[in-house]
C-alpha cells in the first residue's frame, strides 16, 4: 500500500490535489438540479455531493461550493423557494457533464447543452425530460460550514416522478434497471451491476440475501 | 411514469417510504467508519452518507443519524476526534453490512463480524486491515441538523492509505480497479463499470473523452 500524510495533500499541485480527494470518498450519485431565477430564467448544474438526511420526514441535502464558484444554483433556490433533482443515464452523460461549465446568469444549460425542460402543476422549478427519476424539493434550510465557505442546502421532498417498473414492492428503487449512472471524482461516470441486497441486520444472525 | 406526492410518501409504511427515500439520491459511497471511545474499546459501523466537503482543505462530512438511533460513532469522535473511513469490497460487504446491528457499546464490531482492526502511527482509531482505501480524519466541526436531529460531522484528511497501483498521473482514484462497492438504499450493494471521464467543461467546447 502506498501512504500519504497531510503534508503530502497540502504539496501537491492544486488539480492534482482535487482529483485525489474527490475520489477519495468512493462512488457518488450524480444528478442534475433545476432552478428558475426570479424572472422565469432556467439554470441546470451537476451536483455529485446530494446526500440522505432523513426519510420522515424526506430530506435530501447537497453541498454548495462557496458562493464565488457556483452563485447559480443557490441563488434561485433562495429567491424561489423550489428545485427539482434529476437522475443521469447514459444517453446524456456527455451533455450533463456539461453542465458544468461556467455559462452566464441568462444562459439556460437547457438550450446550451441540448437537454429539455419538461414544467408540471405547482412546481416553479424544470425537471429534465429525458431523466427516468425525478422529485421536486422545497427549501428548508440553508447552513452555511464556515470551514470553508460551502453550504450543506436542505429540501424537503414534494413530489417524485419515475419510470414505473423499478419500483419494487417494498418501496425500494432498482436503480440498475433506470440506468442511473454513479460517479466518481469530478469526471468520471460508472454503470452499476446489482450485487447483493442483504437483510435487516441483527446481532447474532447472518444477513441473507433478499430475493 | 408514475407521480407521487407528499400526501402520498407521507401516508406509507414506515420501512417502504424508507427504502424509497434512501433509493431517490441515487447510488452513494458505503464505507465502515472505525473509532475508539476513551477506554479504547473499537467500534466499527457502515455509513453510506459521506459527502466532500472540499479538496483545500480536504474536508470530508458524513450525516450520523439522531443519538438515539446510532450513538456509538458519534460519542466515541467527540472523545477522541479522530476516526478512520475505509472502503468496502466484495469480499467482506456481507461483514460490513452486519455492523449495522445494534451491538452494545462494549462489543467490538471488528470481532463481531469477523473483520481484522488495524493500528497505524498516531492514529488512535483504527483502519480496516481488509480495505484497499482507507483515511483517518480529525474532527474538524459538529454541524446539528435540527430539522430532523441529525448531525453532519466534518473532519479533516489526516492519513490515505491506498493500493498503489489505482493512482492516475492526475491524482485520480481508479476505483473500479480497487473493487469498491457502492450502494442504493438501506441494503443494496453494486459492482461498477467505467463509462467515460470527460474533459473539464467550458462554455461552447464539446468535452472529450479522457483517454
Amino acid at each position: 500500500m502506498a501512504s500519504y500524510n497531510i503534508s503530502d495533500i497540502d504539496s501537491w499541485e492544486r488539480f492534482y490535489r482535487a482529483n485525489f480527494i474527490n475520489s477519495l470518498t468512493g462512488f457518488k450519485s450524480v444528478s442534475l438540479i433545476g432552478t428558475v431565477n426570479e424572472e422565469g430564467q432556467a439554470n441546470l448544474a451537476i451536483f455529485s455531493s446530494i446526500v440522505h438526511i432523513g426519510s420522515n420526514p424526506a430530506l435530501i441535502g447537497y453541498i454548495n461550493r462557496p458562493i464565488e464558484a457556483a452563485p447559480h444554483t443557490i441563488a434561485n433556490i433562495k429567491a424561489t423557494k423550489v428545485y427539482t433533482i434529476n437522475h443521469v443515464h447514459p444517453s446524456f452523460v456527455e451533455k450533463a457533464h456539461q453542465t458544468s461549465a461556467k455559462y452566464a446568469a441568462d444562459t439556460s444549460e437547457f438550450d446550451a447543452v441540448g437537454l429539455t425542460p419538461e414544467w408540471r402543476e405547482n412546481i416553479e422549478a424544470p425537471f429534465v425530460k429525458e431523466s427516468r427519476i425525478k422529485y421536486a424539493l422545497a427549501l428548508q434550510e440553508i447552513i452555511p460550514i464556515t470551514l470553508n465557505n460551502t453550504f450543506l442546502v436542505i429540501g424537503k421532498v414534494m413530489s417524485v416522478h419515475i419510470l414505473e417498473d423499478i419500483l419494487g414492492d417494498d418501496g425500494f428503487l432498482h436503480l440498475d434497471k433506470s440506468d442511473t449512472i454513479c460517479c466518481n471524482g469530478a469526471d468520471g461516470y460508472y454503470t452499476t451491476e446489482l450485487s447483493a441486497r442483504y437483510t435487516y441486520s441483527k446481532p447474532g444472525i447472518v444477513p441473507k440475501k433478499i430475493q
